[in-house]
């Protein structure tokens, strides 16, 4: 029985967003395992910002190739096993790509096990690596202390999210940044956020001033652009900035310039880092355990944004550069 | 004998560079101590870019009010006491203003006996208020190590000139970035840096990565804009900007769009972080100590451009922002 694999293929670099002549549904036999080697049926795509960079050019990993799979993290079941390294009915998660099926060999294409007692769905948002950056840029990075201020960008993203909450059980006040009133009211009333900002429906400078009686001490930025620059005027003494990403500025042919305010930096003795999450690999088993009980808890919550079928992928990922997506986007294949 | 005090009054709050109708020279009977302060006349003024600052709005310190003389460093003789803090003939520096004679209270208009052994032009450059610029932002903000490669701007200025030379010391590779091929030669042939870029007449982006072989370490930024943004491409993991000032923007009406590499800090892990020599008043006699030996040893050079006189004051104060100088810009008093 020849199996079918369907998978989105770049075929032309983006310039500014991924329109859909960069992208192509392609179908061809699935691959068959070789010894060493085993086939994983993927249930779960997933659709992070950082691709659209992946696809444009060299950044902290090279370019995705021409002619090649997306690269994308997922998740997925083994169906046929040829390595010692997995187990048919085990659940996988890597970097599977935007297809179906994928080939797992336990190197350059390695998949990990998902610990037991993490369903697929959570090993690929709040367990995946949307939440293990939002606990490592929090709390490395941004280094909060109980009643501080926090406060968020791209609050109902996958990351933001799950920042807020950490934020929350750390101690601090905890202010979300969100398109719309329907996401602003979800982080106050389900995640415990103590405020919200709407950035569509608000003055982001005054909403921020009321939102943070007594300045901001953290930020933890997903969107870069005016938003960062608002966030800088509320600066404390000795803030920490901590860049996860500027989704603002990714669909601009080239980089947009760059925050006015950055001499705040300056007046405040204030600190900006950036961070990649794959910078911490080797605590990801310290953050899946904290995160696991803080889920168990019932102190961490987890919001999945499901499509279905790999051939919604194009358009679905549009959705994170409009704010239309809340909680971790999901492709659910087959 | 009544003496007479010419200062230079804020009439006007400027709105983009310090033009003539901000500042005018009034001439006055000078001020007669009470009990309790003493009589400075003044040797040299400083003249420091934070001073524009000073002139449009509250930044770190309230601004100078209209009507009142310009705030402004500097340092001078006790020619007469009645306070058991100041002995005549005692050199003296501190908030001096930009005029002849001022009164030292030891409280709101405090000044510091200097240390023995120093000379009152070091007094104002090398260990004054810009070389403790120079001496706590590479050190304590850049942290540089040995055999790094450490990035200065605004680098024949009197702040840069001595980090480059703190970062010789340190041990690291040091290019300074500054205007014009004679102070570029300065740097290299005098002051020891490996290498210098001319911002005025190369490809800053070019230059430096010829210049930055191993790329970039720490980048001291007293320029912001463009040269800012130029370093931020050659950022090494891991690197450290110091942010200490954005002379390119001061003169603007309004802070000018910032750099659009942010996203290097991500990509690099990178750290950028702001400053005022003021959160390390404790520690000035520190620096003092250090910089004074390094002096003796022949490893620390000052240099300073001095003008003539104070109605020069407002024309030198504009060379500050047009690469006018090299070194320590000051105005030498009567």
């Amino acid at each position: 029985m020849a199996r079918s694999n369907r998978k989105i293929v770049l075929v032309a670099r983006p310039k500014g967003e991924v329109t859909p002549d960069c992208l192509k549904l392609v179908e061809e036999p699935a691959p068959e395992p070789k010894d060493g080697e085993a086939l994983v049926r993927n249930l779960y795509l997933s659709l992070d910002p950082t691709q659209q960079g992946w696809m444009k050019y060299d950044t902290y990993m090279p370019a995705i190739p021409l002619g090649e799979v997306v690269r994308s993290g997922g998740v997925g079941e083994v169906i046929e096993s040829r390595s010692p390294l997995y187990t048919k009915g085990q659940l996988v998660s890597g970097l599977v790509g935007w297809q179906e099926y994928t080939i797992a060999d336990g190197g350059g294409r390695r998949m990990q096990a998902v610990p037991a007692g993490i369903s697929a769905e959570d090993a690929v948002s709040v367990f995946g690596l949307t939440g293990l950056t939002a606990y490592f840029g929090l709390l490395d990075v941004g280094k909060p202390k109980a009643g501080e201020t926090v406060v968020v960008s791209g609050a109902a993203g996958a990351t933001g999210s799950v920042v807020g909450q950490i934020a929350r059980i750390a101690g601090c006040r905890v202010v979300g940044i969100a398109g719309g009133a329907e996401k602003c009211r979800w982080l106050v009333r389900e995640l415990g956020f103590d405020a919200a900002v709407d950035y569509k429906g608000e003055d982001v400078g005054q909403a921020l001033a009321a939102a943070c009686p007594q300045g901001v001490d953290v930020y933890f930025d997903n969107v870069g652009g005016d938003i960062l620059d608002a966030v800088l005027l509320r600066l404390n003494r000795g803030a920490r900035v901590a860049i996860c990403g500027a989704i603002s500025t990714y669909s601009e042919a080239a980089p947009p310039p760059g925050p006015r305010n950055l001499m705040m930096l300056v007046m405040k003795h204030a600190h900006m880092e950036g961070f990649l999450v794959l910078d911490y690999v080797a605590r990801f088993p310290e953050a899946i355990a904290a995160m696991s009980k803080w889920k168990a808890e019932g102190k961490l919550k987890s919001r999945i944004d499901v499509v279905d079928g790999i051939e919604s992928t194009p358009a679905a990922f549009r959705r994170l550069f409009t704010g239309g997506n809340t909680g971790k986007l999901l492709v659910r294949v087959g």
